[in-house]
């Protein structure tokens, strides 16, 4: 029997050659596989039959947009997922989901390979191999860009030598990825960092410089999930969809950052999240007046290694798994509703209320009401800097005091 | 002999009142001592005197501006310190520098305690004290608010019956301290935390609604100091002013957050730190492009135990310096440029560059001149992902794999 | 009606003539409760009889040593609880146990207040107290000896008086804490740091200079906690117990430390915890066996932070939970048999197997199959160390290489 | 001109064979070097005569003992470093000294590439190539045993046909690495990880089951560096030869371990590290003594991810350096006395003394001299357990409180 590979396909120049690229190097049938996580663009149906023109034996189509958003993006968001503080992960959590559908539509189509579109000098090879090798230790992997040296170049020559329903053309000037968390753009005259970004870069927001008038948006929480705006009930894909739109008409969540990548090098990525970000931040704020203390000092660690972790494509490893097991559990009270007015490139929250607020106005109070003992700071502050005055008082021993004049 | 204290001295009705209250309550003379940090507001001369009228033995100014920004500001820069990642430390770091010139003018005038006009339930007695103690351990404190009882109620009435020469109008509706890293304001109104802040709780910015044309600043660092503005040479206080002046003009670094007391209790702070978030966001990005990834993922973390520390209170504590000897020895590379473009509350980078840049155009292009070797990544993906496949091959063999359908 | 006071009862002399001293003091009744967590020594009836005849109106005993094992000694196990890396925690983890039988028995016999025999310098009465503040907001809090000025010369001037039924022989030279989980020694001849422990201070092991003849234990554990020993089915508490007098009868557990009290002083500590100790070396490294590398790492993180927590009478934080969750799931895979010799002051694993170890003969072996490819090596390390290359790099282009003659 | 390599040279089987086999291969001249870092064994006159026989057209041995004492081992003793809390960094240490030597001699003696024994499956080969590459970027590496094919078969075979004079004897029955900081052993029958060591496998330590009597030994540090022992001044050096000496004679430092390689497996190792071992103990526990709690604290977060950056093979990264820098920082008053008794397998502190002791007796004692305050507890306790408090109380309110019965 015929070998079978599942190809991860979007529809564009490369993974349309990819489909007999592969098939002539390997000898093996091609099933293509488009996911749709909400990056837009071209409808699916249209992709699944050029996958078929293109000489696929099979073409698929998953619509993952409700199982991306809650099972990808809101723990990203309890998580409040930004890798170097900035970044939203965007095409970081998309990679697992996509691998997911690869290997079960593998498993369904008795494919023994799969392949995808990525360079190999990119985050994106490592997230979907090692996805790969977490669902299914036994399936292969092919990169054809990177493994059988299909350039850009042979890319056009093979699409117009073999007739392909493809358009041919020059390149994007950047390169793309997008789903309903963000989208993320790289390369071109962006790879000199020096340059700023110019209009043309952008698709999912605004100009913040010129906004409309200024949006007050009520977001409510339950365990750390955004469950209503503005009072109607939302799904978390409605809450990201409605944010994006909203959120986007006001130039929020643009980014324009250098990162480290996990292959050891540094690269410059411009990305675009308007729901997520306004979402983290409403988030953020919920957990400000909801989550103790500590525990909130310790998650942020967790936040950290959570983020690194799932931008370095360990989503599906033993540690993913416990770190979000802690999450979880700081996640209980993290309910209630969050104000926030977007305007010009902000979303800043303006109030907050909940019924599991750990903010007691009569302990904060400088006012009538006010219910703490200030009788206990004296002892309080005379054993919590005991340590510290023996430490000075060494420093003094030794000489190695604070000069005083 | 009489017993001296030395009071930190902000020229305003308690502390005015305190200089006689402290008098009486313990027979001790007062040496008012008023320290420059950049708060701005009444000329300390006017300060100076008045304090002499409402009788203290002494009273004295110290211009301690540039070490304020020198010794305190820029270490904060280096360390990004932004506790909950949003608040720059603004009164945090003023408190161990006022209490050292404190000490110094206690050793100067003989006096055996110092004396502040905090209350007891917040942050800043305890971050007096601590101080005090590290520095001075055989020093006394006393909190004439908080140890003597001294209301605003009772304020008023002493200083209508002494005649002093202040102002006893009804309160301020909020309780705030400046200087020159920031402004922090509290209480009020803004103790709901539902509340909006309105247009008059700020002084530094102005209303970044309605901003006037877009500002581009480059900022020069060496290891970490701004040393330049647009290509002119700054002093970091000058650094500070200047940014101040622009950023504030755009409404950048208004920060509304409900945050964690060192005392155990939730408060509802506003911060204004045009210049200090402007100056964070310019060295965050260049550490992007000039520090080693693994160097900063745990730079993160050094971070937020440095911001904890001196938050709670804890700059002279032996942590913290150890904590600095680690800052100090990443900042040998991050010299360069920051192009920003401030505007409508956003400070965005728009460009860097540096000599000490670790981005390398050869190994991040997609274009020509690419230098990374492709062929690599295999191998590294196997060996990378080796641990993970374990993990999942012994899931499967228990039964916890991932849900293939 | 009278108030009435639940006291934390151990029939040892200061909380006999506490009974009445708090009644004196307060004109409550007083509740004495004794707890069983496997301290040994008296019969818990005897000690309930004389709480009686010093004046308590109910006096009650607890047999909580399977709850002690089972939810507190397990969950310490499993986090590897050791505090500095040396103490496991017996006091600490004994507190919130004790607690929580206190503020049942205060609702049961409807009192208002606790009481505890600590005194006001160490770590037990902070977390006696705030386990009852988590437990039992509303609970009051009495420590007599720290608040009602009970001195150990008042106490046996008191119990003479009042012909208590105690002992009022001189004190003991130490002051001896003990549980199943270990044994706690300290004050006396201790204190001073350079002394060298008496063969007296210890009690639950033998001297290790002469030990018996080795003996050789193989433990089953299952998902981090023991199951069996030898073969035969063990409960928690069994298999302490069954670990305390066999590496008991040979010293393992012995350990004397100078730590870091919560209240900021240094103490010097003698400990014993012959199955604690025992069960932890073989809990760690059934661990080492079945535990992913990453997820263990960041454990160990948890693990200090866990014991910190405890030990700093956090027991009942929402931190100390949300750690909890993380532990239990790194747990799932903690399951097989650790062989260890016992002798000689040393608890020695010489064998571990697991039906869930990630250890595997075949990538392990440099023998006969090897399935391990080495091929990959050259690609994973060219990547792996990419970015320290371009740091060296860097350091050679500012002149701060490595000297290489 | 020739192309010249220069080859870590052991004296060995493999590394004598690879003398010819690189020559072979790629046509270049081999210069054979062999570092002394305190590993005992054959006199390394006879070594470098050997390389020479072998076709090395030179041979260089360096003396690098001390070196290795002063600047790898004393960092990891302040360190405190042991992979995964037991294995003290044996081999991980030695060879960035190592290939600082090759580097040099690749400088002197005007060769492109180094060359070591590694295969490709363990650590030491990534060691070997990232210390290599960061601290001579140009150089490359070469490794016969996975790059060229050297099996143990053929290395006999060649070694035979050529008459060199090595014996090809069956090899060691395990793979032997040692210096004076410590001896790791692995392979054979150690792969069956049920399998116990065999008495055959140890050489630096007696067998700790018939120890001679107790030997009390007194250590004086510095700065957290060994300078006397007994009272007699030693360096870094004879500090670890002289422990090694006697606490090997005790059977101290063995260690058995399954640990995590960096390229993803788990392995079975056996270490004997008597001095290091002994040292580590005394270190911790000075440290205990004259280290501020919260730096200890942290310092063992720094400890924790300095020691994984050793064993991968960052010795010589930017974070290790920065790590450094904090850790030297913490040593400034590590220095004083740690009393010591070697018997039996364990290394026991019983007495420590210093001048920079922060443990107070008069803070400490429940004796007369008493100079705790323990009016302040219930102050402290109060706010320091407020926000668990606060926390409990809303898990009351929410149902989720604690069952009290």
């Amino acid at each position: 029997m015929t070998e079978r590979v599942v190809l991860a396909y979007s529809g564009g120049l490369d993974t349309s050659v990819a489909i007999g690229w592969i098939g002539e190097a390997t000898g093996a049938e091609v099933v293509a596989m488009a996911v749709d996580v909400g990056q837009g663009g071209e409808d699916l149906n249209v992709i699944r039959k050029r996958a078929l023109d293109c000489g696929a034996v099979e073409a698929y189509v998953a619509d993952a947009r409700e199982e991306f958003a809650d099972e990808y993006c809101m723990p990203a968001l309890q998580a409040n997922g930004l890798y170097l503080d900035k970044y939203p992960l965007v095409s970081a959590i998309s990679r697992p989901l996509i691998v997911k559908h690869l290997a079960r539509a593998a498993r369904k189509f008795g494919a023994t390979t799969v392949a995808h579109g990525c360079t190999g000098k990119g985050n994106d090879q490592v997230r979907f191999e090692v996805a790969t090798t977490s669902l299914a230790p036994d399936l292969k992997t092919i990169a054809p860009v990177r493994d059988l040296a299909l350039t850009r170049e042979k890319a056009i020559e093979y699409a117009e030598k073999h007739d392909l329903p493809i358009a041919t053309t020059k390149s994007n000037p950047f390169s793309i990825d997008q789903n309903v968390w963000g989208r993320a753009v790289e390369t071109g005259f962006l790879e000199d960092i020096w340059n700023e970004p110019t209009k043309d870069v952008y698709s999912y927001t605004d100009d913040p410089t010129f906004p409309p008038v200024a949006d007050e948006v009520t977001i409510t929480f339950e365990q750390g999930v955004p469950v209503a705006i503005d009072g109607v009930a939302v799904t978390p894909l409605q809450a990201i969809q409605e944010m994006n739109r909203r959120a986007g008409a006001h130039g929020v969540g643009r980014i324009d950052i250098v990162e480290d990548r996990l292959v050891g090098i540094k690269s410059r990525e411009i990305y675009e999240a308007p729901g997520a970000m306004a979402l983290i931040a409403a988030h953020q704020e919920l957990e400000n007046v909801t989550v103790e203390r500590e525990q909130m000092r310790f998650k942020r660690q967790v936040e950290q290694r959570w983020t690194e972790l799932v931008y370095d494509g360990m989503w599906f490893s033993p540690l993913k798994k416990s770190l979000d097991a802690f999450v979880l559990d700081t996640q209980k009270y993290v309910s209630g509703d969050i104000r926030m007015v977007l305007h010009g490139g902000r979303a800043t929250v303006t109030g907050r209320r909940s019924d599991s607020s750990l903010y007691d106005f009569g302990l904060a109070t400088y006012d009538e009401g006010d219910t703490f003992d200030q009788s206990h700071a004296k002892g309080f502050i005379e054993i919590y800097g005991l340590a510290a005055k023996q430490a000075a008082a060494r420093d003094a021993k030794f000489g190695n005091a604070e000069d005083l004049g």
